[in-house]
């Protein structure tokens, strides 16, 4: 039998008419192992974002843009249909409803409890039951929290919680409660290893006025103060007369239920999200530092795939570029699963190989190669698209619109406190003066040894409208998705600062890495564009050049050279 | 007494703590005439936005950055503060809840059903009172309804009916109350001649599903049905057993007040201001047709202007364009007041020139000219700024990075349905590069032959998200205002058609005027940039030519020439 069936089943002994399944697990919105992947177990999805849902006669899996034709290639369209839409309790309901549904199962470990109050709201016409989690997916490997040293994280753990102390008496609450693994993990300075590509500590944390911190979480391996899931409701059912902050965007329903008397809980934003988005001057360093080793990383990479592409896949690339990486001082792993796209595979635009896809790298096509590392003194994720053999003169064309798409976000100045909402179609313009566009967001902010999304800023359309503020990290990676053709995005991260102009930002650049040249057309550029791309090609020279040996500091030289 | 303190004396007698005087009547975001303006018979100020509040002890003038300076020099600072903020009813109340007041009157006939709505939920605290209008400024004039022609209007009144039939239809719905002066002008294809600078006739009219309108409003002289106020609270409160529609963002609270059981009335928005906003081809013809003449006129006003500004005043130079453009065939009036101002007083975003304010126009400085005209077939809004003399090099700059601001819109293009929230900042951004800005939107939605400022589209950070289609027209009207130096505007008229991308719109020119090139930098124009000016001026040049005596076309023909 099927999950799905298994799942139809429960479904008709409970007396519901649908059971939806989210992506994620009471870590709202962190990474997940494969083993806690709902939506793979239930339909073979290993994308990073959807929702599920199953009635008695219907399947759906609501995926955004960038995952729908891997969605279609990944499941069996007979058993689940794939829906570009994105995937939010929202639209699962907006579907039921069209059906008539009225009893819908859920686990309310894994909707915000903002979420839910919007969805109870608005379908006051539908029942909602909290029936946990029907595929078994939960956390099983023991967490080692270790701990992160001043001269990485630049602010001590004392210093940290003394600000949300101040936060605490300034609203006149008593305990704050952290349900955000990053934002955990950066109040108190720690981090763990159970994730691949994310050192979260994946921990609940309950901090008190008087600055003790408590955790939450399953099977924590830590000196300071800790406790299970049971220890966390009976501690929540125990609390008193006392006021308990959380953010509800990023906080589980079901702590509502452990809570008898909902009035002792108040809603105030998670605080560290926006504390953390700022980097401080440790940090800020940390990211410049790893970002030239990850350039020498990359670039040795390229050097390499250059001489020797032919006869290898695009897995053979992935594994090369990783032991480039590895060999970094403060190397902790990849920040993310390396999207090594070539030829048509580069269009599906969160492409993962497997051995299933894994293509055979040949002349005259485009690999996209969008990676990142961690590093105990930062986190990097960058995208290069590399001519193999022969260009057309269409992919020409289709990456100078696109380095001029990236060119015009990163050379923007802007009033403090311009969000990204605004700024996303800086980068779009020059694609959309040919007709292009891409389906995905133009950036996202970017952790210090943290998760290679984070929030609260993002440069999207329908992204945060969270203004910037300096020292603000995000991605710029615009592209351009030829379907079963060829894939092309650019991507940097940037850093802000105060420009020259009062009142106003600018962005600089962190990644070092050389931009394909044989895939520009210079004659397209403004004179403007080709000097920003000389200057970075000469910064980037600089850079790197002390660290490579005397072939790959010649390739770099001509790579590097003006345009 | 001064009319402040009479308030104040009524606060007193009424034991009410405030009293909110809106800017405008039952016509919520219409023109009025000079009697008919609250505000200026509360404190002096003249500006086409604001909203005042009286307390025992304090009185505001809330205005946006506009009118910001035009406010302060307009009213008595000893008497009322005037403050830069966004001229609504919550701004007012956020202001009265840090005085702990309780009792707010108000008049209900001029807030939308909407804001009340959202007032009233917000500040449940506060108690608010609809005292009706304390300044006495009701309409007086007899209004004469004139019928529009087909061949200026393109769709026949029974045409555009039989859409509001259907619509009525679909929705299981009765009446449409349409109490928006603009859509009902528009659905009824007629016109009035009582505000200076608007065709629209001041009324409502009440739409059955039978085809049946009714309008009702003050003396009006008309031979379709109508009443008056008396007549139409008597029919809602005798509506019976009937669904009515309505828009609540632009009918006033008071009209709930008449309907006795509200769950009668079905908000919904005004369909007419959505459908006259996608002009139809006659009404397209027709804007392309009065803007040549109205171009014709203004360059011959500033053809003339060159020979003869020395002592003449900006009021001297809003007559005699005046005079040109009542030359011109289907003139009906200005569109709006026209700002000419001169120097410093162009610095002040909605200035208009008065017998206090009035310049002498002189060498070495920039003249502002905004203006526009209502014609039978259409309505124009254009800004020219004018040298006179010598330009200094910060104000070439400042011309050339507004000319940029303003292609840079002008040449976009978007996928159908981008809203102009999102089209905002392209143009700000050759602005924001220099550290400079504009506290105003950049563009809005234009009537044929109607306001010059229409919904519901607009390019502004903070307007509207409404997409945009094809037929659109919108202006395009970036800026630099340099206090108590000069102000700098360039704005044309645009029109969306599809572009040549499918999927894509893109925007036409309608506005043919000279762009004064004694003000461009030349080498600070990308190549593009310089080419689109050349073409806009050979345009201009051949749709004015033929309308030009010799000597003006000896003039249009060197001011056009290419850069």
């Amino acid at each position: 039998m099927s999950v799905i069936e298994e799942i139809r089943k429960k479904l008709k002994s409970e007396n519901l008419d649908a059971y939806v399944v989210a992506h994620g697990n009471r870590y709202i919105g962190q990474d997940i192992l494969p083993s806690e992947h709902k939506l793979q177990k239930l339909c073979g999805f290993t994308g990073s974002a959807g929702i599920a849902v199953i009635t008695e006669n219907t399947a759906y899996l609501l995926v955004d843009g960038r995952y729908e034709l891997q969605a279609r290639q990944e499941t069996d369209s007979q058993e689940i249909e794939v829906m570009d839409l994105l995937p939010r309790f929202k639209n699962v309901c907006d579907l039921l409803k069209t059906f008539g549904t009225v009893n819908v199962g859920y686990d309310a470990w894994c909707h915000s409890a903002a979420e839910m109050e919007f969805i109870k709201r608005r379908y006051f016409d539908m029942k909602f039951h909290d029936v946990g989690d029907w595929l078994d997916c939960g956390l099983n490997n023991q967490i080692e929290v270790m701990e992160r040293g001043l001269e990485f994280s630049g602010q001590s753990r004392a210093q940290k919680v003394a600000v949300i102390q101040n936060m605490l008496k300034d609203q006149q609450a008593d305990y704050y409660l952290f349900t955000s693994a990053d934002s955990v993990s950066w109040l108190l300075n720690i981090y763990a290893g159970d994730l691949p590509c994310s050192p979260v500590v994946r921990t609940y944390a309950l901090a008190a006025k008087n600055g003790e911190v408590f955790l939450y979480g399953d099977n924590l391996k830590t000196d300071l103060p800790s406790g299970n899931w049971e220890d966390f409701s009976e501690r929540l059912a125990k609390l008193g007369e006392v006021k308990l902050m959380y953010d509800a965007h990023n906080a589980p329903e079901k702590i509502k239920a452990f809570v008898e008397d909902e009035t002792k809980l108040i809603k105030a934003p998670d605080i560290c999200q926006m504390l953390k988005a700022e980097k401080n001057e440790v940090e800020l360093k940390g990211m410049i530092d790893c970002h030239i080793r990850d350039g020498v990383a990359l670039s040795k990479f390229l050097c390499w795939l250059e001489e020797n592409y032919h006869g290898k896949t695009e897995l053979d690339a992935v594994a090369e570029l990783h032991k480039f990486r590895s060999e970094q001082k403060y190397f902790w792993g990849e920040s993310f699963n390396t999207i090594a796209g070539f030829a048509e595979n580069g269009a599906v635009v969160h492409y993962q190989p497997s051995e299933k896809t894994n293509k055979e790298l040949k002349d005259d096509s485009l690999l996209l190669l969008d990676s990142g590392g961690q590093y105990l003194d930062g986190t990097t994720d960058v995208t290069r698209t590399i001519v193999l053999g022969k260009p057309s003169k269409e992919m020409i064309r289709d990456f100078t619109l696109v380095l001029q798409a990236h060119i015009a976000l990163a050379t923007a100045h802007f009033p403090v406190g311009t969000s990204g909402m605004k700024l996303d179609i800086l980068a779009r313009r020059p694609l959309w003066q040919n007709g292009l566009d891409y389906k995905h967001g133009t950036g996202h902010g970017v952790a210090c040894f943290g998760n290679v999304h984070e929030g609260p800023i993002s440069i999207s359309a329908n992204g945060s409208d969270y203004g910037f503020k300096s020292n603000m990290v995000v991605s710029d990676e615009p592209g351009v998705y030829k379907e079963n053709e060829y894939g092309i995005r650019t991507e940097n991260l940037l850093y802000t600062t105060e420009s020259e102009h009062r009142g106003f930002l600018k962005f600089n650049i962190l990644t070092k890495v050389p931009i394909d040249k044989r895939l520009i057309d210079k004659y397209m550029l403004q004179s403007g564009e080709q000097m920003w791309l000389n200057n970075y090609h000469q910064d980037v020279y600089n850079c790197l050049a002390p660290y490579m040996n005397e072939k790959e500091k010649m390739w770099l030289k001509d790579v590097c050279s003006p345009l």
